[in-house]
């Protein structure tokens, strides 16, 4: 058994200057990730990616943080694995694809960009207080799991996540 | 002066697996882009990028294909210079990087990545028959300039390439 | 068939700063490269880039700059088509795949990594004033083909590419 | 500080298909960062990368899998940490930038570009059984730390390790 499958991975994004609200949202999905002892995966940098790894490292979790640029001293001071990149924003594909599962909290474009991106990989996104969009038939989307308590949040990304796991699992470890 | 400074760039975006309503409207943007000289940007593969191509050509256009994969001749029949990444979707970047302005034309998740991320870097976006997006305040998003024919599409992206342009070359070239 | 069918596209690698001996030989050539109606494509920068591409240009060729940063006017001043990247040196894996053959001209570490990355890739090399590289079983490598010309060195590597874009072709256009 | 600052990332490039005689050496290069308490970072799939993580894990140790597709099952079984890039083989960029330091074992042409990209970067490279190679002034390259154990690959490893890490720390975290 590969020694990465006991573990869930949830990527958590949003954006790096963010309100306290926001800031506060995001401590407490990172708590709750570290409490469910998931791996949490982000970007590395500021403002929401900030607050959830302080959060899950608060409760002594693990967090991974693929950086865009080619410095490791960027990584805020709560992650444990600094991946760094020099690849830029196109990074932020490598955040989502390590996830299991992705949080979305508030959102600038690049929080938008990420969400769209997973739902084109069919990775489920749980949507804390972030975009909603319209399909230019005029019909909201209905893919994203908007909730609105950081618990809910990872509840049920945990319970996606497991979803995701099942499918990869049940592909073959090609020797 | 640079040799590519006369050029203006058109990124076109939109789905790979399209409508024959989308595929007319991305075949008439083309068209507009070859005859109004600019050369026509994409991600080199099928749907609204093979139609916008296909409509370039039919005037004499010039066309960029930034392939996802690593075989040439993935390329659409239409393409001049089909660009080989090998890096898969975060190729999508580099699509709208180049530039001056995007054309998101109709939309899978994959075009709505693009015009989030074209947003975030301050790159203009037209959008035809597209998303529209709310952001968690409530508020729909006012920055992609909606357009409803080909025509105005290019029109449009003609004039906010120029303007994007004239900031780049007020940049200066470092020797 | 493929409009960038009746193309050759050939990459040229070397060194940003370069001597004048070097960059003597990179003028040339491009030059070469340009009177066969190649399309060369390069890094987009300076040294051996920028006087391949002027090589190119002095006889009206065609050139493609894959730029590492995410500003176009970093770009020479002999790049047609500047293709804005924004993954930093990871960008030299796409200039060696786009082209049929590579070429590489004189050296620093980087070009060193870009004549390994595309024999890694089977596609040819061409080495004029480059490095040479000991197996550790002690023998010298025999992949590239050394030349002493630029003329020499653009003869041999349209024969090659010739060879390359057959292959392709004989893979089949997925509709 | 820094949660990361604590951690020294030593990565480790080697061949895909390797001998049994590499593969040993491999494992034992892995062992001891396990015993030194270092974090282990490759490109995931098998071979080199394989055997030295299983040599990590035999003690312990920390492994992450910088991969280059896009699925995770694709890790081999001794990955603690896998990041899933779908970038394909540019993501040998990644692997060698995230360490403080590389120890290249055998060599493919790949571990040549590799061994290349880290010495352009100024990131040391320590060489078990690897590549040499001959600058075109004729020169035997010297940068490359060339060894002929495991054990003292890590020593000399870790040593400059430390040199890389007392740099960039001293580098100031930018709030």
């Amino acid at each position: 058994m590969n020694s990465a499958d006991k573990k869930i991975f949830i990527a958590v994004v949003g954006e790096s200057q963010t309100s306290s609200v926001i800031a506060k949202l995001a401590e407490e999905v990172g708590r709750e990730i570290g409490k469910a002892g998931a791996v949490l995966v982000c970007g590395g940098l500021k403002g929401v990616m900030e607050y959830a790894c302080k959060g899950a490292k608060s409760v002594d979790g693990t967090t991974i943080g693929v950086l865009p640029g080619s410095k490791r001293e960027e990584a805020n001071p709560w992650i444990d694995y600094p991946i760094v990149t020099g690849i830029g924003y196109a990074r932020n594909k490598l955040v989502v694809k390590t996830g299991h599962v992705v949080i979305a909290v508030g959102g600038s474009y690049g929080t938008l960009s990420e969400i769209a991106f997973a739902l084109g990989y069919k990775i489920p996104v749980v949507g804390l207080k972030t975009w909603q969009f319209i399909h230019h038939s005029g019909q909201l989307d209905k893919e994203v799991h908007y909730v609105s308590t950081p618990k809910e949040a990872v509840e049920i990304a945990i319970k996606l996540a497991h979803e995701t796991r099942q499918l990869e699992l049940t592909r073959e470890y090609q020797t």
